[in-house]
This record gives C-alpha cells, sequence and structure tokens, in this order.
C-alpha cells in the first residue's frame, strides 16, 4: 500500500488527499502560522509537558516508581502524544532534524514505558492506582491510546523507514484494545471518543482490518447506555443515542465530533451508506441550529457541550479550541466521502475564526474557549504561570486541561493537506492560500500549480498552471456561500459564479492563470431570529473573517469618552466600509440609565441618540494582543 | 434574654422580628403552601434523607462502622440539619405532637454520632476518611456544623424546654470550631459559607459572645486568598476580595449570599457601619445588574455563580432555589437593620417567583435550578428515581445533591416572620397575606391586626385593627416599587401613595380598616438594554408574579397549529389583559426560514407578520404543572 502523508486517507470515497509533500503553503496568512508553529509551538509545548512532569509520567512508569510523584490529570499521556503527532506532521513538512532528534527522544521514553501485553498509560493499572479499564465513563485510557495511534499514524506516514518504533508500540497498544474490547470482551466505549478514528486509520496505515473492525465495533456500541449515566446525562458521551439514529451532535462537543469523524470513517471503509447518511444529516442540523458565527460549537461551560437548538450565547459561548478541530476532523471526511464545498465552507470558518484565533502572534499562548463577547478586561496570569482556567479574556501559556495547544499544532503542521484534493477527473482547491501544488492524477498526469493570494484580506485566488497537460482535466474552485457576486476569469473572459463550486475543464497549458475574485468587501450580517441571544444585533464580515469591536479601539476613536462596549450601538444605515485596509463602523453612543432595578416600563428605555464615532474593527482572529480588553462580536443595531 | 421565635434576631437595629406566634397567615396563597409544606414536603424529605442513607450515615458513625457503607456526597449531613430546622420551625407553627416525635428521634440519632470534643460530620475524621479540616475548600465540615447551628437556633427558639439535647450538641460543636479556628487556630474559612451567620445566631441564642468572634473572624478571614485557587476562580468562595472591599456579590450564588447575611449579622451586632455600608453597596450593585426579573441569581450553570454585570441568560439562568433563600437571608437582614421597603420587595420577589416555583403543588417535587426560558419539553425522572441533574424541565422529588427541598422547606415553615416586623413607633407590614398579627411594642402597648387580601391575585390589602391603642401608633405598609398608582383608603378618605412605605399614624381604634390598593393589572416589563440576552423582548407582570408562556396554551390559542414557542411574536400594541382571571396577551406566528446556514444578511430575516392568536400566559410558579413543556418569559417582540 502507498503512504500518502495526510491525516485521513480513506480507501474510497469522492475525493482523494494529497500528501504534505504534495502541497506546500508558500506565504501568507497560513504560512506565518505553520512558521511559529514550528518555529515556537512545538518548542513551547514540550517546555510544558517537561515541566508539567506529563513526559516524566512515562519516565516514573517505566522506572517502576508510579503511582507515586505522577503529576498531570487522567488524560495527561494524550497530550505528549498529541505533540508527537504534531511534530511527526513537521518532520514531514520541513525535515527539520533537530526535531527529528526531539521527536525520537520523547518516543523512546513513552516506549520505555510500555507494559509486555501491550498496555500503556502512566495512570492505571499499577498496584495504588485504579485498575486497567475500571473507569471507562472519565478514565480516558481509550482514548490516550487513541492520540498514540494517531501519532503513530503520522510518523508511519511522514517517516515510514524510521527505526525508533513508535508504530510498534502503537501497534501493540491497538492489539490489546482489539482483545480487551473485541468480540466477547468488555461491551462498553470510552467516555471519551478518539479510539475510534484512530483505529480506522491505523486500519488504513497497516492495512489490518482487524482496527476497523474494533473501531466499527465501538461505533455501534455506542449510545446504547453501556456508560453509566451523571450529571450531564449520557448524551455527555453520546451514550444516549445510537450514531445510526442520532439526528444532531449533542453533549461534550469535542467528544461529539471526534465521534462523527470516527464513524465517517467506518461507514465509510464499510460503504455503509445508512451510516453516512446519518452523519451528514447530524452535520446539517448541527451546522443550521448549533453553531456559532465562528463555525466554533459548544454553548456550555459547565459541560463543555452543544446547547439546545439555538442556544448560541455570544457571551459563555465556550467554543473550545479543540471543539473546532473536531469540526474540523468531522467536515473533513465527510469532505472527502461526498465532496460538497459546504463542508470546506466550515473547515475556512473554523481556520480562519477559531484555530488561529487561539494562538497568540506568538504562538506562545492559547484560548482555550473562544468567546464572541468578553464583558470585563480580565488579568493575564502570571508570567510563565500554568492557568487553571480554561475561558479567560487573555491567553494563557498552558492549563491544567491542556488539550488545546497541541490540538492546534498538529492541526496547523498539517494544514497544507486540507488545500486541495484530487479525483479521477481533476484537482479541487478547497482552501485558498499562496501554494505549490505538485501532483499526478489517478490517471498518471502530472499537474502542477501554483496559488498567488492575499487571501483572506484581499478576494483574488491566482491559480497558475505550471504543466501542460496531455488530456482535459477538471480545475474545481471552491466558492464560499458568502462569495455572492463572485468572479471567475479565464484567458481575459470573465463569468459570474454562485457559492458552490467554479469549474474549468480543459487541457491545461503550462502558464495558463484561472482566477477566482471573492467579493471580501465588508458586510453586515444578522442571525436567524431564533437565536435569542442576538436578537436586534448585527455583525461584520469580510470573506471569511469575523470582526469585532475591541474595547481599545473604542476608546481611541472617542478620544476616550467611551470605553464600555456596551455603551454604544451600531448604525445599522452606515455599511462598514473599509478605510485603508481596515474596516470601519459608525457607533452611536448610548448612555444606559442607571436603575436600581433593571427592569420597567417599555418607556423607559433611554432615548440613545448620541454622539457617533466611526470605529475600526478587528479580525476576530487578532482580538486581544493588545493586552486585556473587552470586545464584542455581535453588536446591538 | 428572651427568645423570640424567629430565624433572625439582632439585638439591635432598626426593626425587630415578630415570633411564629405571633403572627399566623390564615389563609390564601402561602397558608396553602405551608399547609402542603408541613403535610406533605417534610414527610417528602424525610422519606429521601432515609432512602438515600443520610441519616443513616449518623447511625453508622456512631456504631463505629465508618466509613464503609456511607452514602451520600460530603455535605449530606447538611440536609438532615435543614430538615431538622425546618421541622422546628413547622413545630413551633402547629405544635404537631407527630413532627415532634419525628424531630427527637432524628435528633437523638444526630447527637449519638457526636464525638466525645464536639466534632460530628459523617464524612472526615476516621480511620480511611479524609483528616479533620484537611479539606476546607471542599469537605463542607464548617458548612454541616453551620446549618446544624440553625437547626438548633430553630429548636432553641420554638421549644426552649426540650429535653432533646440538640442545643447541647449544637453548643459542643460551635466550641469545637471556636478553639480549633479561633486565634493562634487554623487561619482560615470554609469553602461553602454558611457557618458565619450560623455562630452569630448561636451567639444571639444562647448569650455567648465567643461565638460570635468566631464569626467575626470568619468575616474578616475571607477573601485573603487562605483557600486554594481553583479552576473557577477564588471568586467562587468569595475568597478573592475582604468582603468589607468588595462592591458586588460574585462567585458561587448561595454561598455569596450566605456570606453576605452573616457578614450583615457581624455589622450589625457589632455596630460596625463600615461593614455594613459595604454590604449595603453590594445589595445594590447585585440587584442592579445581576438579578433575574424573578429576583432569582446565578448565570453560570458551570459553578452555579454570578455572572459578569448583565449577563442574564433566560435559557441558561441557573438561579438556583437556594440562592434565592440565601438572598432573602441577606435581604431581610438589611431590612431590620436598616428598614428601607426595597429590601421587601426583594424578598417577595423571591419568595413568590422563586421560593413557590421550586416546589410542585403536591410538595414533593422541586426545581433546583429555575431557567426562565425552556426550549425543550425535557423528561420526568422516573417514578420514585433520584435525578442526578440540577436543571430540567420537569420538578424532580430528590436529587444527588438536594439542598433545595429542605431549603424551601425551612423557609415556608417560618415564613410568617418576613410578614411584619415592629419598631418602638409601630407596626410594618412587609409582605401581605391574609394574617392575624398580635404582639406588643416595645412601649408594652398591644397590638391586634387582622390582615385580609387576596393578594397577589387582587390588589386590595384590608387592615382590620382588632385593639384600641392608648397613644398613637404607626402602622408602616409597604408600596411595591411596581406599584405605581397605589392608593391608601383610611376612613373612606383616599389618598394617591408612592413605591417605598405608606404610613397612616393614629390612635388606631377597635374596627378601624386601613386598605392599600395596589394596581395588579398585568403589565409589560422591559429590560435594561445592556441585559444582552432579552434585546427585543418583553416580560408580562401581575403584582408581584412574574408570568410566562407556556407551549400547552400556545397549543390549545392555536388549535394546534404552532406548538412551537420560538415560533411567535408579541404584539407590543395590544396590552396585555385579564379575561376570566386569566392574563391574555396577542401573539402573531412568525414562522422562521430553514436555512443551512443561521447567519446571512440583515434583510434575509423573514417577514413575520402571520395569523395572530390570543394566548394566555400562567404564573412563573404555577409553570410545569401539566406535564412537559416549553416555556418563555421574555418573549420577542
Amino acid at each position: 500500500m502507498t503512504l500518502i502523508a495526510s491525516p485521513v486517507v480513506p480507501t474510497r470515497g469522492r475525493l482523494r488527499p494529497l500528501a504534505l509533500g504534495e502541497v506546500t503553503i508558500t506565504g501568507g496568512f497560513w504560512a506565518e502560522r505553520q512558521h511559529v508553529n514550528g518555529t515556537a509551538t512545538l518548542a513551547h509545548i514540550e517546555h510544558w509537558l517537561e515541566r508539567e512532569g506529563w513526559i516524566g509520567n512515562f519516565d516514573l512508569a517505566a522506572a517502576g516508581e508510579l503511582p507515586d510523584g505522577r503529576r498531570g490529570r487522567e488524560f495527561s499521556d494524550s497530550e505528549v502524544y498529541k505533540y508527537l503527532e504534531a511534530v511527526a506532521w513537521e518532520i514531514g513538512r520541513t525535515g527539520d532534524p533537530a526535531l527529528e532528534d526531539r521527536f525520537r527522544k520523547v518516543a523512546a521514553r513513552v516506549a520505555a514505558a510500555q507494559e509486555p501485553d501491550g498496555y500503556l498509560n502512566t495512570k492505571f493499572g499499577r498496584p495504588g492506582q485504579g485498575e486497567r479499564w475500571s473507569a471507562l465513563e472519565w478514565g480516558h485510557e481509550l482514548y490516550c491510546i487513541g492520540h498514540l495511534l494517531q501519532a503513530a499514524v503520522a510518523r508511519a506516514r511522514t517517516r515510514p523507514d524510521a527505526d525508533d518504533g513508535l508504530v510498534e508500540v502503537a501497534r501493540r497498544a491497538a492489539d490489546l484494545v482489539c482483545v480487551v474490547f473485541g468480540p466477547g470482551g468488555i461491551e462498553s466505549v470510552c467516555g471519551h471518543a478518539e479510539i475510534e478514528p484512530a483505529l480506522v486509520e491505523f486500519a488504513r496505515v497497516t492495512g489490518d482490518e482487524r482496527y476497523l473492525d474494533q473501531a466499527a465495533l465501538f461505533v455501534e456500541r455506542r449510545g446504547r447506555g453501556t456508560l453509566r449515566d451523571i450529571e450531564f446525562g449520557r448524551s455527555y458521551y453520546q451514550d444516549d443515542v445510537p450514531v445510526r439514529d442520532a439526528t444532531v451532535l449533542r453533549g461534550h462537543a469535542v467528544r461529539a465530533g471526534y465521534l462523527a469523524a470516527g464513524a465517517v470513517d467506518v461507514a465509510v471503509e464499510r460503504g455503509d451508506e445508512e451510516l453516512l447518511a446519518a452523519l451528514v444529516t447530524q452535520w446539517h442540523n448541527t451546522v443550521a441550529r448549533r453553531t456559532y458565527l465562528t463555525g466554533g460549537v459548544g454553548s456550555h461551560h459547565q459541560d463543555e457541550a452543544f446547547g439546545d437548538d439555538w442556544v448560541l450565547p455570544p457571551d459563555r459561548a465556550y467554543s473550545e479550541t479543540c471543539a473546532s478541530v473536531a469540526s474540523i476532523m468531522f467536515s473533513w471526511r465527510l469532505l472527502l466521502a461526498r465532496g460538497s464545498a459546504h463542508y470546506a465552507d466550515l473547515i475556512e470558518r473554523n481556520l480562519v475564526n477559531v484555530v488561529a484565533t487561539s494562538s497568540s502572534a506568538e504562538g506562545t499562548a492559547f484560548f482555550y474557549a473562544n468567546t464572541l463577547h468578553q464583558r470585563t478586561p480580565g488579568t493575564p496570569a502570571a508570567a510563565g504561570e500554568l492557568s487553571p482556567r480554561a475561558s479567560s479574556s487573555v491567553r494563557a501559556p498552558w492549563f491544567e486541561v491542556s488539550c488545546c495547544p497541541p490540538n492546534v499544532a498538529r492541526t496547523l503542521a498539517s494544514l497544507a493537506a486540507y488545500v486541495a484534493t484530487v479525483d479521477d477527473d481533476g484537482l479541487q482547491l478547497h482552501q485558498y492560500a499562496p501554494a505549490a501544488i505538485r501532483t499526478t492524477l489517478p490517471s498518471g498526469m502530472a499537474i502542477a500549480l501554483d496559488v498567488e493570494t492575499g487571501y483572506p484580506r484581499d478576494g483574488v485566488i491566482r491559480v497558475r498552471v505550471r504543466e501542460d497537460a496531455a488530456a482535459p482535466w477538471t480545475l474545481s474552485l471552491r466558492v464560499p456561500a458568502w462569495a455572492e457576486g463572485a468572479r471567475l476569469v479565464v484567458d481575459g473572459s470573465e463569468e459570474a459564479v454562485t457559492p458552490g463550486t467554479a469549474l474549468v475543464r480543459r487541457a491545461f497549458r503550462a502558464g495558463d492563470v484561472v482566477e477566482l475574485h471573492l467579493p471580501v468587501t465588508p458586510r453586515f450580517t444578522a442571525a436567524d431570529p431564533r437565536i435569542d441571544a442576538v436578537r436586534g444585533c448585527l455583525a461584520v464580515e469580510r470573506g471569511p473573517e469575523v470582526l469585532c469591536l475591541e474595547s481599545v479601539d473604542l476608546v481611541a476613536a472617542s478620544a476616550g469618552r467611551v470605553d464600555d462596549i456596551s455603551g454604544v450601538r451600531l448604525d445599522p444605515a452606515v455599511a462598514p466600509r473599509d478605510v485603508d485596509g481596515a474596516v470601519v463602523v459608525r457607533l452611536r453612543r448610548s448612555p444606559a440609565h442607571s436603575r436600581p432595578w433593571p427592569y420597567g416600563g417599555p418607556d423607559a428605555e433611554p432615548a440613545g441618540a448620541g454622539e457617533t464615532f466611526d470605529v475600526p474593527l478587528v479580525p476576530y482572529h487578532d482580538w486581544a494582543e493588545r493586552g486585556p480588553s473587552t470586545m464584542r462580536v455581535w453588536l446591538p443595531a
């Protein structure tokens, strides 16, 4: 079998992924973030994994010293695995020998902790610890093994000849899982899905169908109440309704996304159209009723969970970074299976407005939750201090539960994989960034393209063909759903294209240029009236970017006279406009009465007509880069 | 010293409480609830305390069998104490000999578990358990002792000659607390405030100042970071800012309210005007910015906590029943200290719209959280099953954390205490219910009044004097803040009165009648525009009652054509009107587009003009009595 260096490589489906070596992001918005990720974030993560003892736990295990001295939560092993996965993709991307050295050293420490029968977990199974598999609801043992498998998948696909043995470590752990949880074994599932997509991908890498069978078993078992009922209900871990009967994602948002991704994998490999159709329905209903404007999901802080339909409060948006990573995983698998552009639309929304938001510009501090309305400036974590809190107005270097930083890192390191795909007939561009693409179609025809663009700030995407084609093929370009009025320019002739995909079919010649012009003029966006929490508000978007009002800009624009973002209203009669690259809106000062009781007759509302200011908005992914501030995406109109 | 049978008996302050024996609620809204509480709820609670083993834990402790077999959470002892407190007040109210027997039996089982040095807790201190006082953040040891003291206070004040020994049990526990946490002892506080008001009240009962000193120490220590930082921050247990420096309540709402109540007690007994002023400020800011229309508090499910200013989402309102009990405790103490009617206003709002909402009509099922917008009908707990969940659309008979039912029970049993007070010059009526009041002023003058009213449904409160007065005295009647247009009728002459207090001073004669006419016509209520979550909505109130739209009424009024409460809008041009005792509003059907992505251009909002229905609303305290339903208090206009 061939090893395509990409996170998801189905054996069938509508589209075929390209390898990291076939797509290089050469500049712009994402190249900068990939560079920061590789040069700053990965080292930052390893520093904290060492500092907090989460890698050290493996050393203690190897030395037989556990449970004494073990540090971190029950799932801390998984952060080490996600770090290894990120490093493996980064090695695949850049070939950095220093990273290769780091990878081998950490992988060796992990390997040394594995028990003879393949079991690998620093939290369970030893005298003084909980028994193996005794805490499926909260123990995260299978979840951790899932991330180990994903790290091994990344390693196997980027360095197939490596002799570090991580793939063998993963194989022994996966084999044990198949024995313990296979037919006749423990008839249950992990409280946190992740083993499901991991086993399928490991089957794809190894060609061993047992892993796929086990993943299918886990997917089928879920939703049948084998896990204990808990305060949040079994929906928390999706153990309330069988996957093929569910109509919408619910419960813990990361768990829900990982499970859905794994279920798509199973459906695709098994040709299970019924299951796949159920997942498509779940995707659509979740997007239509349970998703924030940013693409983020999860309205509950309490259980990091989806709320009911239409419960999307901006000020209590949880929108965990990892939930967007999970959403991207789910959407990407459906995109490969079905090919529809709306999956890539949602991926873009999450990449631009959540993944890119989570990391600071320096790549060494992160948002775990991504609120859409910050009411108090908050205080930064003391320099170098771990934050116990998932939500804050200030990015933190590390968290007690630190799933998000390595999840962002592995996503950014493998980002090129999400740019384009191929099918028998041609190549599909899904995400727009300056890029060099060199691949061959299944027919054997070589394709070479360069993409030139200032996207997302600029709306022109120029695709320059670098190789003569022996026969016609189809170049497919995604036209985002927001891009009403988009135009396609081929050989100087221009045509209007509608949201979905724009196709150009021909025997391309080297030097051919195809241009897609997307209208990235800023625009007002309203919400479905059933989203009660933003009734009477408008947001401003520009291309795929969600914008926001940050207090620092309000203070400056009002010459210090207004510092309270709840003391202004948007003038909806003045369209947002681009002024020297910044999007400016007109706000009206609207001082509220200070009343002892904040409820009263309808006529008690203040008149509201006050002085106006033209205030620049900033892209949401850039907020909170200028110190603690208040912020809102949805502006009262 | 005299023992006034009332929960709070300060030695100084503006107003003096009356004893349960001096005020009898004789009929109407609250008498019915007191009756259900005494005849059904108390037995229901004891049944569940036995069934769940929470009383049995004391038996195990006495038999030396703990920790094996202990059941319930770390604070389960406190539910037994709150039950005892409720029973003690009920005995004081009715003299029921069967309850007296129940009280003695349970009190004896509690007493048998006390250790020789006074320590009393079934969760800590034995081999195999956590050490005493080793878990101040979450252990609730002092919290439990606080509730033990409150039970003893109720017992001492209602049956001062009882020989069951509960007061002595409490005294030994309180003495131990003073030794362990007094000067030179452990310099910290309990993660859940409650010991503070309890110690002050115990000092008031016993006359022993040591308990007051200890309470003052606890109040002063709070806010200085002696407890560990946690995910929610130290504000969770108010250990972030010293009480006298704080400007608003924050963190866990029940903890915040109990602490504030105890701090008022300390301030009053110590004559500490600076501390009292700080608490008055906290009360005002909390009421003005962090309180739901119902009077409920707590916007976060995650940490059962206050949110930032203006964060009051109706659909994620936590508004824990116990937080309203705590709010009543805080307000009542400020009312006694300061005398201002707005404290009684907030008490009424909480009593009518939260306390009365929590219990089912039968008194055997309860809301723990009190949402203002229920989006899904939900499913009832299986009959007789404990609910692991605090929030649901259906009242549950019992919870894993079951603080609310006994808190409601003790409040209802002692409710008469909140109806009226006296001062040197006369009597103040704070809450309106049919009642008989027989007391003497500090001067020795006897006062006898009967209150006749159909309040809150009817706005006429008739006070009939039953005793000739030897000298003039002042009858003070609260005019609620919403009661614009109220009128006072004395001897057939009528005058307009404004919100606050209406005073009638004279040498009353038996047979004199004073009537207060409060305008209880239904009215629209709007919210401060900074409460983003209800922008563009109106609520409907009638007198002190908040009303709501329940789906069952929408279905009936639309002849089954509309069952989705998010598919209608209020017609604000048609005032709510009283039709045969029901409040009816006009709703307009407003079907929303079903779009794949719920955000788009502002013109994409549906036109909304559809057929109209006149639909009756129900008092919020009556909702969810007709099976699972959806509901909303705030109606889009």
